[in-house]
């Protein structure tokens, strides 16, 4: 595998506070090397040496975001539901059932077509790495049509046979449960790294949701849980209890809540992108991170509650609206997001860790929150290969 | 000219009712054809005739946006500023003077280096047309250069000498008015349209104002005013009751200026993401569209306040969080912004008008709402030319 070096680099993040300045280890005039798909070094601007070079003209290099939630596998869309609701109807649930038909109704051929798109669209967003949950099939068939169709994009695949009764299990979630605990894990827990449960009203309950995580973690699966979305819930604590790696949207947290999040090694996943889809307050985020909670940000692609890849727009909320600081709310949305996936060889740019960056437009990774809705990225690498 | 036609359009957006459905005026299955930079004419797919022909694989087609309200116009960034603000410091119109010595020590072939930047990166986001604003010179030589700069790039030039008071003024207004509505408007009105002036605590008061809008009058420019972006304030009424083509900002309003503004003919322009980048509450579009007052939404592209091209950012918070419906904010920044520039060439596709249209990756501008952040614009045409 032949190496690459960007030269010439303004500021270099490599979220390593020993190899620069701060948290997000910030080097200015820098350069950086890959080889065989890893970071090989960092040195000063003018000093790597590659066979290939890469001129940043000053600008910036970053980690490439790692995107630790995400409903990328689905068919058809909702704009019409999200017109409703910008018109005043509230959000719930059960729209996830819209998708479902759409999905099922879709062939593989078809949801791969899309998943491609989507993921193209992420990549040149500067999201380097990528979570992809199932969740829209909600019978055998589908959901391992789904998990197959993501793990061509990622080796982080999410069982999530629990993010809605299906209609055909209408009053009879309990019953679904069982599916979702019994034949339905068999069939996919092969195909999954993760387990991932809906805990809210108008999904599971906190006992439904225990079961559902106990199965997956009886099949080897790593805890992943949706909580506090809508109101606050018993899901932020359930996740804290049962050692998920991560609970995400909190965008209801009490001190409870907190107290269990800052005592565990659960890291909370904000998804402001939802927030402002669905017109939720936002969460406290500062509030949060001050009480000493692990914390990440992730853009929740889905059609209903969140229909996009811009990492950018979601840093932006972060901070205007969530009270994260720029630095803070960067760090959240790559070496946090690695975190909420267990990962220590992603979402930093230092020597072995695999080389996923980008060169962005700007001088400053602050241009994401100071230029909110502008494209900053110029290009992407992953594993080293420039992608877009 | 050869001439060019756009088939296979899903949706085609006229924003003239006759043509269409609502008022967007919106064709299904159509086709548009550009001849000699104007719209030549509107029909079914399949029945343009035209030299070349783009296939809108029936994706959205739509005017361009037109921005009636930017600053492109600058030296220097104040990322520092902006990152102090989100770490809680207010916004003051003071700042204005930081840009004021970086303009002033840059020279006009870097002055038009930099707007062409940024007016490139607005026709990527698919601005076909724009107002540029003086405001960061604010002595007679730099105001003239800067107008001179923003005459290569649009016939929408206005003359903003009375921005903020300069430093070498400092505690003398009046004497800074003086020269603002004498030499400085002397030099610049033959290269300018309008005249503005920035109508709050900070900046200029009513009587000041008044004085700038009259002389500006009396030179033959057409009257524009920044007014109760900061709090509330005389600048909406004042605007109103000398026929100014548009007041901007208009984050505080109260019961009177929705009454004057309804009873008059001046644009309400609402500059979203600057109160999103000040952290001011957002205006309430809702009641002053239910009021009965015209509106536009503008970008207000500028280093301190609002330092974004991203139109599709801006209508995304018009509905979220303005309350205007996603039909209301795109026809806000298309014929709104033209009407706030006092024209009818622009703004909309209907025969004759320029042919300045927009090409989206979507089926809809509804996901320039629903897919927040995500880049809509696959190509831009002005005047009948591909231009990215």
């Amino acid at each position: 595998m032949s190496s690459l070096a960007i030269e010439n680099i303004g500021l270099l993040l490599t979220n390593d506070p020993e190899l620069g300045d701060g948290p997000l280890g910030m080097v200015e005039n820098a350069s950086i090397a890959f080889e065989d798909g890893l970071v090989a070094e960092i040195g000063p601007a003018g000093s790597a040496q590659a066979d290939h070079h890469v001129d940043a003209g000053g600008r910036c290099v970053m980690p490439g975001f790692v995107d630790s939630h995400t409903h990328l596998v689905f068919a058809g869309d909702r704009a019409r539901e999200f017109a409703a609701r910008m018109a005043g109807e509230p959000y719930s649930a059960g729209g996830i059932r819209v998708t479902t038909d759409s999905t099922r109704a879709a062939t593989r051929e078809e949801l791969t077509g899309l998943t491609e798109g989507r993921r193209r669209e992420a990549i040149r967003a500067g999201i380097t790495h990528t979570e992809i949950k199932s969740g829209y099939g909600l019978d055998v068939p589908s959901e391992l049509c789904c998990l197959e169709v993501a793990a061509e994009f990622t080796d982080d695949v999410t069982f999530l046979g629990a993010h809605v009764v299906p209609s055909e299990f209408e009053g009879r979630a309990d019953d679904y449960v069982d599916l979702v605990c019994g034949e339905m894990l068999a069939a996919c827990a092969p195909h999954s790294r993760w387990i991932d449960v809906f805990c809210e009203v108008g999904a599971f309950d906190r006992d439904q949701s225990r079961r559902v995580l106990e199965a997956g973690r009886e099949a080897g699966l790593g805890l992943r849980v949706h909580g506090n979305q809508l109101g606050p819930g018993p899901g932020v604590q359930l996740a804290v209890e049962m050692g998920a790696a991560s609970v995400d949207h909190c965008t209801y947290l009490e001190d409870a809540d907190l107290e269990a999040l800052a005592s565990g090694s659960t890291v909370a996943t904000f998804l402001p992108a939802t927030d402002f889809s669905t017109r939720q307050p936002y969460p406290d985020a500062r509030r949060a991170i001050d009480a000493g909670v692990e914390v990440a940000v992730a853009t929740n692609t889905n059609p209903g509650s969140s229909n996009t890849t811009a990492m950018g727009f979601c840093l932006a909320l972060a901070v205007r609206d969530m009270g994260m600081t720029i630095d803070e709310a960067v760090r959240a949305a790559t070496v946090g997001g690695a975190t909420a996936l267990g990962r220590s060889d992603i979402g930093r740019l230092t020597p072995g860790a695999r080389a996923d960056a980008v060169l962005l437009n700007a001088a400053s990774h602050a241009d994401f929150v100071y230029r909110p809705g502008v494209p900053l990225v110029d290009a992407t690498f992953i594993a080293g290969q420039l992608c877009s």
